[in-house]
């Protein structure tokens, strides 16, 4: 799989859109300056093309099998797993008290969005371990803690979070697992999960579990809910390994894409019960997960960015290389040179950065947060981070889908063979806008919780700061200036009638609404990257300028028709009629 | 898989959207009574769901495979085409005289739907077969038609085209396939193909492949290549079986999705020439490829259509079984309770509603073009065929494959499982926005070709149909009237400037202004059935108005977008920095 980092871009998107470099004028990413920056994403780079994109046709094409043993993954995976975690990035932004470098939680998402167009089912494993280990640091008794995070921060021990069971998927509040207190602190769990990714394999000598259960007596719904740390080895108090906890995988999933990535049907407590602590207070377990919810879903997002990434780079390499028919005054052209496949190249590339400077400003309000000292401005980026993360969620996993779709076709009939590769990015990325919370709840989280809930502060303030970026833009950038001026205006227009409509009509926009907002964010961004590069900012790509012309044009453009459907959508379907078919 | 023929719809849609009771009250489709239409749609749809639909998961599990005789198909298919082919469904508006049934091409194209929802790898046969034998009825001998066109009509022998060469795909000008004249009529030919759909398989006794070729000294480009009929086996003047013809599979491809259907490289005349014989005059072979390709390219619509109603009635129905999360009063609803699945099944049954009447709606004009005795009206059927052709391929393949994904998001993580099936349709589909002519390829034929060379006319008649539909719906269908009102609007303004416009902005304007149209005309249809409903029209659905509406509000809210796109888009893509990433 030839995948270049495409590291100048990142850099570009990160400081002069996504807002590292207000962050470090700001004084608050001293710890990152420019030579360890470019360090980090150069050596990230290698690491990604070098060591993890050699095993991504591999990965699809073997994929994790299931053995007496246990899971098996593709061979070459558990080298490089070793070999990537001796490198530290698995503790990029961790507490540097665990092990971690301790930087900015842009470095790291960064370095994840190569991690993921290298190879996206390997890039999952240190992903949940992220997950797990966050919830243990925010969440875990000091005995746990010291117990496991080091390990996990290094990545000797994966992470794996068991939430989903049969039943209950969407809706947690309907889980069956249940834990039994056994006396000395410890608990059993008894149960059946699905959907477990990583939840078994040969990478790590440990995985740790996080796990959704019931407690005997806990309240029905989602206030009966505790979450537990179920080791697969349970340690001794030396750090060694001791015996084998009471969980197993009992099936893999046979899914469309990233195969190399083993979703698990985990048993727990079919030999007397799985081990466990409690992590948090008791029914509190659904609150523990939400605290990470947030960098889970950004991550997940920047899954939909890397493929798209990597389905472009391979799309502009084919077009530049295949040839046929007529263009110009060429009897046999490379294809790029034909108006509509320049077309979709353009969508892809313009996509592709649209998403990432979403997902890098999501990381960046991430990291403002955390290191404001005045409680106000902690507050603002706390909103600015919570607002974006389902347009990063959500936004980046539609373009990862649509991207890697452009990409099948740019390569005609060898798009569709699966030894192209192609096919696989498409694969691959399908599943994003599903886990991680499906891109329906993103788009109700988006408006109940987001925008809705404070009155549409943290919205207006954003698209306020958009509307600058576009007045800034007259005259400068042909038409786009104009486009963003008009989508912000629809998207101001449908966000004030939000505010004071119903609830099913609020449910009825939402999606239509989220991909209102994420146009307009990503416009916005782009807009503002073009108008850097005609100032002179260092490393803008060449195209900076045409991308944001380009997607003024075929997403700003689309804004009205957004508003029209957000703001009027509902009628169809609170019609007694709708869902009349097939009834 | 779990499939159930639309009869009613699909005779609704015939009847009341595409013209066939137009036709019909014109006295131009007498064969086909009420009567004998819905026999004949009740009995395909009983053999699509009992005999194809069984066979839609295996064949995707198992494929076809090379063995040393040959490609060997999934078990069950030779036996399901055997009996498929004795219910006479090959042959359903072929000439009476080879054996076929002689009815209106819009009866057959309806029974194509539900072969294409049933098992869309196994459809593919029969198209091809079709394809060769349109191609030798027109343009074959005397000689050649009564060797092979009964056996082809009846299925017993079946087609394959092979016209694709590795580096000759979109561009054939380029192909080297070699023939060489033996003296006696016939020829030899040498070369490999590649992309060969049914070129070998174990479903019939013989296989008729068309194939294009260079004779001596034939011109360069397009005007050098001929046409030629090899059959596997080649007939002895008895009818039986001779000898084996020197072509084979050498290789099969893998393929994202369509299994069952061998997709071959085949290799001519690697032992002395494969006997062949000229079908047409020399150097004419693209011509006569090219007068059946409006039908080939109507099939390869149908597909998209075919999957796309297979996965709405999926996705509904899992809709209504998977109970998550609280809805109104209920705690656990069933999920198409959620406005935003309701949503996405709206969307998935409007588009499949849509490009169904434009499928059907090209096959009628088909008829009225055979069948109207006046030579104006006539050319204006013929015209309209021409134009609405490239609207069939293209968005009914493009709506296959949004459909599919959607219908994908319904089933969350079941829909990324294998088992469920939604994953195998949303693969199976992909594949028709690329062949028989690519998506961009309709659309430049659309532009320059069906719109442009006639200064506009058919288009223009057709656009003033639609907005009389629009103008009608005053009133009547919320705000659906209006938008379409709006959306021809901005069709009209974009084929005017169309015909002004230079070659590579008419280029680069093609695939927006194709989804123009073809929102508008699936647009003016879906309001056309909505009004024919509310007038009493029988067998109206119950929920037309409803995606009328939601058509109007998702889709040709679009419409301004889209104009806006098609006549400002060349900018960017003419841009000199626009291709300037990984130069």
């Amino acid at each position: 799989m030839d995948y270049t980092a495409p590291v100048d871009e990142i850099r570009f998107v990160l400081g002069s859109m996504a807002g590292l470099d207000d962050l470090r004028a700001d004084g608050l990413a001293d710890d990152l300056d420019d030579d360890l920056l470019s360090a980090l994403l150069t050596e990230a780079g290698k690491t990604a093309q070098g060591l993890l994109a050699p095993l991504n046709v591999a990965g699809d094409k073997a994929g994790a099998t299931l053995s007496g043993q246990g899971v098996v993954t593709t061979p070459g995976f558990p080298a490089a797993y070793k070999a990537w975690c001796e490198g530290g990035w698995n503790g990029v932004d961790a507490e540097p008290e665990y092990g971690g470098m301790g930087l900015p939680v842009a470095a790291c998402i960064a370095t994840l969005e190569m991690w993921n167009s290298a190879n996206m089912a390997f890039a999952l494993c240190p992903v949940l371990t992220q997950g797990a280990a966050d919830a243990l640091a925010l969440h875990g008794s000091d005995d746990l803690k010291a117990r496991y995070l080091e390990k996990m921060v290094s990545g000797e021990w994966t992470g794996a979070m068991a939430l989903t069971e049969p039943s209950a998927g969407s809706d947690l509040s309907v889980l069956r697992t249940r834990a039994e207190p056994v006396g000395d602190g410890s608990y059993k769990l008894f149960g059946t999960k699905i959907f477990i990714t990583y939840g078994d394999h040969d990478m790590a000598a440990n995985i740790i579990h996080l796990v959704l259960a019931r407690l005997p007596g806990a309240p029905a719904g989602t206030k009966g809910i505790s979450l537990f740390l179920a080791p697969k080895f349970i340690p001794e108090t030396d750090g060694s390994l001791g015996r084998r906890n009471d969980f197993r995988a009992t099936g893999l999933e046979h899914k469309m894409g990233i195969h190399a990535s083993p979703t698990c049907v985990m048993s727990y407590g079919d030999d007397g019960g799985a081990v466990a602590w409690l992590v948090g207070r008791e029914n509190e377990g659904l609150a523990c997960m939400f605290t990470m919810m947030n960098r889970a879903r950004l991550s997940t997002g920047l899954q939909g960015v890397g493929v798209a990434e990597l389905s472009t780079q391979r799309a502009y390499a084919y077009a530049r290389e295949r040839r046929q028919g007529r263009a110009g005054t060429e009897a046999t052209a490379p294809i790029i040179a034909h108006p509509d496949v320049a077309r979709m190249l353009l969508d892809m590339r313009s996509l592709t950065f649209a998403s990432r400077a979403i997902a890098f400003s999501t990381a960046v309000a991430t990291d403002r947060a955390r290191r404001e000292q005045d409680p106000a401005r902690r507050a603002a980026a706390s909103a600015r981070e919570a607002l974006l993360t389902p347009l990063a969620k959500a936004f980046g996993s539609d373009v990862g889908v649509e991207v890697s779709s452009l990409g099948v076709q740019v390569h005609g009939g060898m798009g569709y063979i699966e030894e192209t590769g192609a096919a696989q990015q498409m694969r691959d990325a399908r599943i994003v806008p599903i886990y991680e919370g499906t891109n329906g709840i993103q788009a109700i989280d988006l408006v109940s919780r987001k925008v809705v809930r404070d009155g549409g502060a943290a919205a207006k303030e954003l698209i306020g700061e958009i509307a600058a970026v576009a007045k800034a833009a007259e005259g400068k950038l042909g038409p786009a200036g104009g486009l963003l001026a008009e989508a912000v205006s629809a998207l101001s227009e449908v966000t004030d009638w939000l505010l004071g409509a119903s609830e099913p009509e609020r449910l009825a926009a939402a999606y239509p609404y989220l991909t209102l907002f994420s146009y307009v964010v990503g416009g916005g961004l782009l807009v503002k990257g073009a108008l850097a590069g005609l100032n002179g900012a260092p490393g803008a790509p060449a195209d900076m300028a045409v991308l944001a012309r380009h997607f003024a044009l075929s997403r700003l453009s689309h804004a009205g028709a957004l508003a029209v459907q957000a703001r009027q959508g509902a009628g169809p379907l609170s019609d007694p009629q709708a869902m009349a078919a097939y009834a």
